[in-house]
């Protein structure tokens, strides 16, 4: 497994794969992040896994400083799951003075994460332009957690003509529930043991759709009853979308998508689930 | 040469081709934009003509409208040139309901022409950075008449890391000092024997700059002074600025290149003339 730090570096060892499966990552690597990485070898001749924690999607120096790293163990991780190449690129080299350029995505980039995290999107949307020039993937491979994320991606993908094919795979969820999340770490036992209830809220929800209801707004207010009985009242949304557009409408249609964002003491964890 | 007219026919196109020279051009060649093929020619196994005039540079419906089109006389154009292929996108299916990113460059892109025409530079930067993931040149060729926006390319090319070398070439002149440029065309016959008065106004402060000249302040108003004496008043900009930068200092380096954008009747002119 070849170890990348500069683009020159990271480029010249791309022209010697084949079609290459790329799997972005910001580092600190959980278990969703591998079931990534094992679905981009069945689907092409090399991986390539970037490990990265960008610091231009950070809003707050704080949230940047405290998000968890560690590169070895990645690494280590990576080697066993038969990794053509980890790419490390230097914040320094990404971001030189004179740096001006910004990929800014309307539409579903304006909901939700877009105004709870002014600039994330863009910043998101910034650095994976980069690392598809250096690193031309046939494939890209994203999770679910991160629905919001996705759907920009598709979208700045689509309008830019990039000639990368996006996979979204599944959550991956431990077995109370919880979606795998660098940002977990960050928690304390007990608010670890609370974490789930953010699933079992959207359960209910889901439980609640397939049994018929379709009212957004008690569906809404079902998730925010779990949570605020679980003693999770730091909520910064709550909501139940059309996942095309990430825009709410009074009544929930078959695809409609329930969405939330919640602070657990100093961490904020987001989580999402389809009703149908 | 082949003419493709969706992404789909231009990608299998170029996938048949060897290196990739590409000018992007508005259309309505003039000598300049054959100048740029010829170059293109020599450096690269094909060449590559886009033909469009991209909507979402223009600030005004009306510009728009105005500029001027003859994609036929174009094609047969090219066709002498031993062009490849001819790419005329259609504006539905490059921004089709729902588009929703942009490319946006700060610092070159907000001196100048960033704020005499809002949003330009981002329609610019936006249909380059489409046309170069379609496309996938290894080369694209440039007139320096529009120096700005080939700084403006250069940032965004190097800030997004695309895998494509931008050359600049020389402005093309008319005997009489007159740049080349699609415009021209809609100068009346008495409003174009006017016109190389732009081109006089800058070799003026060559001349003063290459006599010892340094202040700023003297260059710009011996520019100012030979377009007033003319008859041009209608001045958007007159500036000597650092290249690099596109910003003013007082007084001018070995670097400095004088910029003017002047209305001549209906119509806009720009040019500029490195100072030594």
């Amino acid at each position: 497994m070849k170890l990348c730090t500069t683009v020159q570096e990271m480029r010249q060892e791309r022209a010697k794969l084949g079609t290459v499966g790329f799997v972005p990552t910001m580092g600190f690597l959980h278990e969703g992040h591998l079931s990534l990485v094992r679905r981009a070898r069945e689907e092409n001749e090399a991986v390539v896994v970037s490990l990265f924690v960008n610091p231009i999607q950070f809003g707050s120096p704080d949230d940047l400083a405290n998000y968890p790293r560690a590169v070895e163990r990645d690494i280590a991780l990576l080697q066993k799951e038969g990794v053509a190449c980890v790419f490390t690129p230097d914040a320094a080299e990404f971001y030189p003075d004179g740096f001006a350029t910004q990929v800014d995505v309307g539409g579903v980039a304006q909901e939700l994460e877009g105004p709870s995290r002014p600039g994330h999107f863009a910043g998101v949307a910034t650095v994976l332009t980069k690392f598809f020039n250096i690193v031309q993937p046939q494939r890209a491979y994203f999770g679910q957690k991160d629905a919001q994320q996705c759907a920009v991606v598709q979208r700045f993908v689509q309008d830019l003509n990039i000639p990368v094919e996006i996979t979204t795979l599944p959550t991956w969820r431990e077995a109370n529930g919880l979606a795998g999340s660098s940002r977990n770490s960050r928690l304390t036992e007990e608010e670890r043991s609370r974490a789930p209830v953010l699933h079992q809220a959207l359960c209910r929800a889901r439980d609640l759709a397939r049994g018929g209801e379709r009212r957004r707004m008690v569906l809404e207010e079902a998730i925010r009853d779990v949570l605020v009985k679980a003693g999770l009242t730091e909520i910064d949304y709550v909501t139940v979308v059309n996942p095309e557009t990430f825009q709410t409408e009074e009544t929930v249609g078959e695809t409609a998508l329930a969405l939330l964002a919640v602070k657990l003491g100093a961490v904020r964890l987001i989580d999402n689930m389809p009703l149908f």
